[in-house]
């Protein structure tokens, strides 16, 4: 069976994501197209699926009879509606970070598959899909006995001007804040931010690096290095303390070269390299899940968790103080 | 445009490809199977591929119209006459190793694609798509300067009893054969083995492990260790030594443990899982140039040139001597 | 010239200190021995030092005209009247951690060398004189830029029952809070402790592991996890991020093996081998000074300021609040 | 007791020497300074060590009551002499590389300490005591079970115009045919040189690189890289493989910075800093033998084995060919 996928916002990442259907994956076609700019919709068509139709409105898309599920991969600002859209059309959706752009709107769509009863929302967080992370998963499942601490870095060379310091939390801590979850199968209970001297190289409105610690339910103590504008790479680091052993996610392959006085490994600049190979097996997994009428992976649930737990680290940068992290009771869809 | 696919040969190998063609990779559908046991065929049928039509005889499956290409997965020596039969269709073909049992049948298959005049054949040599001798490549055509030597191993923990001295070099070598001259981009012109004193854990009708050493047009040396019975572990390694620099093929990703007085990394203990990636990558170049009606990868030169060299490897060790290793003039398709 | 070396105290360190003097390092010879028990000194003077005298009283062995310099390796409580007594003869005096048992007894030596107006004490905080730490500090002050933050984690593999929370501080982190302020050429601001879930392994009695965080005056940001139930191995890490770049101390050199499926480093399970050279270099620095009339190394400001710290270190293990740090004007002497 | 030393030849190595001595190690003193050049002898004294007596012929030194020990440093063509006077004066002798600059010579040596009945002689090989090959040592004899293979490489970023192609066997491989001797406890029985395509940064006189193959009397297979001009640095690298396992000779002990892009550990540049603790510990182990009137470490006969199979591997540098390597019988002063 060919599960008809109808696609919602075309640019970088739904292009990437209509030819990675089209050319890659086994099992799934591209039937629709949608973009608030109908000639992007039309550029992607024309370039990658002639045979797609465009629609004006994402709503016109989700309601299509030959569209199964659906891509949303559209401004922010537009997910909870199109997502609420395609829960109430009885399709799966993928949907990209994030599931909106408030806790409260997260939360919305939480109680509406809830209602509908079966899982139908898959949220973008690839990092569960990167081939490291799942190694890691293995070992501190099987290794290294009850996980205690965990040790986290995430780096970027470089940062635009119009990245803000609570950007280091929604757009930059928000991978660890789910991966560290599904990791560690906990929830978080407080937040706490210490700001360490800061880099010459951060602009004047931004406070870089960071230092985010969080605390689990379990009393797992989890520090996160946010340093972006490190210059030196897109550097993620993942360290898990466990009572037996302790576990590093790997460094990307790569070739180990002896030259010019220096044993020496590349190491990626651009952040769009170090997971590419997840968004194959994030989108496989949805397209495999989709062919059923029902959706795998980070659920609605997880993106509410992420999105609470941003918001109280947010929190935490500007008051100084460690911010307690509730949630409400999880419904049962979710267990 | 869907690149319909029949597979000759249903063995392990058939049947994971045809798993990989119809789950896994975008653009194929397998339409035909065939097996000189029907019934293994059929089980494939039932299990991956209801609506392919399975035939009794290889050359029908060939022959059938709605044939785009063909898999040649069955046994080696029936290689041969499947891909003439092919190249006889101008149908694109898929090869497993080898190509043939004979440099004198490799020899027939090029000289038949040749008087084609395009490109048919596809050898099954995967390393060429694995994601670590492609980063490799890269930095031994930019960062090194001229290569010099290689130090390379290709160690297995284990061999059954049916595994004979000759196999080091038809079973074992033939992917260093390849994956070197690919990575030089250059030919052999001669061969010595040496044998090293005897593990105790090969069995007795096994000489392990032995030394290849071979040289180059360009004169680079080479020497490549084969120890089938080293226990530890399925590692493969291969450093060259350049002018300017050296560079070693990456481990495969793993993760970093500290656990029991060890920093630890595991070792792969199955070949089955080292090159498990590539395949994908291989069959999905396949498809790519299939849909074009022609061929890409590693060529029926490529297969014929692993089989002279093997068979001075062969000789090398029965004599030791060093052997001459001479090939005919390479016909233009091959430039 | 000769340096004639009396040493009070000769249990397992003494007695160590007087085999390096006598048997590896030039320059010096042991002289003279003291110890609580004269039985002890009698030993170590019959196994190692024949010629040397055994004196009942410390104060006396300080006082003998042919001892030039003095080596207190007695219990930590009698450390502080012995390196009193030193300064007031004018003698070198190396004297093993602690400086004194409490920040004022350590004050009152800083306070006595300082009014004799020149270097006498060296504290033994032999990390300073590590091969590695030293590489380290040549990479922070060169290759790195401004330091930001300190990633550091003390681990031992299992501790007696003897050993309680505050002896993290006292006995452990001692040696990251004298060396971090070396390496970084910085003091302490405050101080916090974290407690993680407590391992398994952890008597009742012990909060195990403990997160430290520390701030410094330049407003750097220090984590140092101490887990001295890890199991594993006497594990020491330390990862310096400045803005142009991160430098990690080396692991101790040992054998890459590949066996059983693992590519694989021994940790050292016993700390005694961890430092062990860093023994040598020290106390030849000592030697070279003490042959001059003077000292070098840790001093005694540093051995204060150690204690200052640990004491703030300790209450925040108390109080869970963030504790202040504060020190008073460093004598000229130690600029 | 503190042994007298006496040092023939006071250049770089044989001043290097007597700072040691006086400086660093324990139970010793140099009394004794001859040089070819008198003024260089009495410069080393005025510098290092002003109490000692300067000789013109070092003969008269080693004949000097007050000189228990010798230690020669002085040019290769000398070393015989010197060495078999100090045998005939029944002192210790510590001998720089070569032994003698011939078989023979070396023969004579042994012949002259074998008719004394007692090890007087140390040969220069200070890779023995270096911590690297005594840690592989330590895993070779217990850890990977009978040896089989070796890989080795010996590599310098460039090489002076005078460094000829024989030179590559005697200032060169000479420490791993002798390290490797050691390591493996066993004899070499033939060597076969061949000779890679041709660095360009090879001066015209010099083949660079070229790989050594020796064959051991219990079947081991050895092969080293020997390439002078390899630019990168100073790498000496060493395998053995085993039955059960492999061990490599570890890195230098380095920092690992994460710096533009590139995570990377230093490469030394220069041979003089790889190993040279090792001289540290090899002169401790001269001096305390010495003092017991015996001599330990290499012997004359690992001296003049190393000659022999030098003379075998620049042979087979000149044939091409597989040239035998045979041993008289060792005295049994060497069992």
């Amino acid at each position: 069976m060919t599960v008809r996928i109808g696609v919602i916002g075309t640019g970088m990442i739904g292009r990437d994501h209509t030819r990675r259907m089209q050319q890659v994956l086994a099992g799934t076609q591209v039937v629709a197209l949608s973009d608030y700019n109908p000639d992007a919709a039309r550029a992607v068509q024309k370039d990658l699926v002639p045979d797609a139709k465009v629609y004006d409105r994402g709503e016109d898309l989700i309601a299509a009879p030959d569209v199964d599920a659906v891509l949303v991969c559209s401004t922010g600002s537009t997910h909870e509606p199109y997502v609420l859209a395609a829960i109430a059309a009885g399709k799966p959706v993928f949907c990209e970070k994030p599931l909106a752009t408030t806790a409260e709107g997260a939360l919305r769509i939480v109680e509406a598959e809830a209602a509908k009863g079966s899982r139908l929302v898959q949220v973008g967080f690839m990092r569960r899909y990167d081939a490291g992370y799942r190694m890691l998963k293995q070992v501190v499942d099987n290794d290294i006995g009850t996980p205690l601490m965990v040790h986290a870095a995430h780096r970027n060379p470089t940062v635009p001007d119009t990245y803000g310091t609570p950007m280091a939390i929604h757009d930059t801590l928000i991978h660890e804040i789910d991966v560290l979850r599904w990791l560690l199968n906990d929830d978080y209970v407080s937040a706490q931010v210490v700001f360490p001297r800061k880099s010459s190289h951060a602009h004047s409105g931004l406070r870089d690096p960071q230092m985010v610690l969080l605390e689990t339910a379990k009393g797992i103590r989890i520090d996160v290095e946010i340093f972006v504008n490190c210059r030196y790479g897109y550097d993620i680091q993942c360290q898990i303390v466990g009572e037996e052993g302790l576990a590093n996610l790997p460094e990307p392959m790569s070739i180990t070269l002896r030259k010019q006085a220096h044993l020496q490994n590349e190491i990626l600049m651009d952040w769009k390299d170090r997971f590419i190979d997840s968004y194959d097996v994030e989108l496989a997994d949805f397209i495999k899940a989709a062919a059923l009428g029902t959706a795998a992976g980070p659920t609605a649930w997880d993106g509410y968790v992420a999105a609470i737990t941003s918001d109280a680290c947010v929190q935490a940068q500007e008051s100084g103080q460690i911010v307690p992290i509730t949630l409400p009771a999880r419904p049962a869809l979710y267990d």
